[in-house]
């Protein structure tokens, strides 16, 4: 880990609290609504090609997601989804917006320890709102001098975000659980990044053996761990 | 206008470019579709306060205006609404998305003659992906040096916005098109605002002549008035 970090950027969803288990839990339901027209695996595959599909307009998070699943479920009955089922689907979406927060283990801990030292920051996609909300419910916001909420975590949208604050990528490290969004693109701008995979990633998320040959990151199984890596 | 100002303001949809036109468009269409249920005044009055109902959960921008869409088609028809009218609605919201960018007359004269004297920034609520999209469509990301995307515009918002650009509220200029958004908030935390009326406004960012009271800002008709006053 390089002497000069200056600036810890934490991703929100699974790295800081659990996320990706409402969505598997959100699919789960959706293939049930549907289960009169398809069968689980085929629902999982279509409505997972209409989000990707239409990730080009709605961006991510929960909105983008309903809408997806509203539109798959129209395809996929052949228009026949009674009008009352596409209410309970707009209701999954609401109901996963209102999740409460669930803290991953040892977050608090290793915050408490790291903030003064570190300026903290968190860095995530998702709708603003929805990231907003989640981090005041989460009682984090006092750890953090920023929320960057991204349309994407691509190399340029680090750059633009490491220019903003006014550092080099030396001076950077992400912390977070998709090696494709928080950590491929920071080891190719020359900052630094630890990886710590949650136990479900969402497909969109994951990378060929090929794509994470020759980099260079820490992997660990827990964020306590960090603090004894920096 | 104070002498001060160091950082000028211009919120982005109906001050930069054109875009409540859009969702009085897409009502229009919405209307239409249910016309059989319902008269175009009582299908207006239901959806405003479907999308007021449901700003808590999905905040301001096209997704959520759509899932209110669909949710008020729904009810109003006693689901009834066939489901090709559902997907009819879904593609009411990304032909929306897909608008191209219709600047107002005079902004790229106003911008590149403030640029260099002023720090200029977006300040703007809605999708964070939509409104990213709009300023690179727009050409005008040059003229500015920070886009901040806000899930409200309430004084607690300007004045974390105020903080982080680290100036005082006497440097803050806001230019737009809402008196409750762009200007009434600002005025109370102690800064200046210019309002620049859109011939329509959402029924949601009107205020009473009462708030208006006492309340000292200009209003311009045209935004290359703004030139001549500061």
């Amino acid at each position: 880990m390089p002497e000069n970090i200056k600036v810890i950027a934490f991703d929100a969803d699974d790295t800081l609290w659990v996320n990706e288990t409402y969505f598997r839990e959100a699919e789960e339901e959706f293939a049930q609504l549907l289960s009169k027209y398809e069968t689980k695996n085929k629902i999982d595959q279509e409505l997972f090609k209409t989000e990707i599909k239409n990730l080009i307009h709605y961006g991510y998070g929960v909105k983008g997601f309903v809408l997806s699943m509203v539109e798959c479920a129209l395809e996929l009955s052949n228009y026949k989804i009674p009008q009352q089922t596409i209410e309970k689907i707009l209701n999954i979406g609401k109901e996963m917006l209102e999740k409460p927060i669930e803290l991953l283990p040892g977050i608090e801990n290793v915050l408490e320890s790291l903030q003064g030292k570190y300026k903290l920051i968190v860095a995530t996609k998702g709708d603003l709102l929805d990231q907003e909300r989640k981090l005041e419910k989460s009682n984090l916001l006092k750890y953090f001098h920023h929320i960057e909420v991204m349309s994407d975590k691509k190399e340029k949208d680090y750059k633009k975000l490491i220019g903003h604050l006014d550092i080099k990528p030396e001076d950077f490290l992400m912390i977070g659980n998709s090696l494709k969004s928080d950590v491929l693109p920071l080891i190719a701008i020359g900052a630094s990044a630890i990886h710590i995979p949650f136990h479900t990633t969402w497909v969109h998320e994951e990378v060929s053996q090929k794509e994470q040959d020759n980099v260079e990151y820490a992997t660990l199984t827990n964020i306590n761990e960090v603090l004894s890596l920096i």
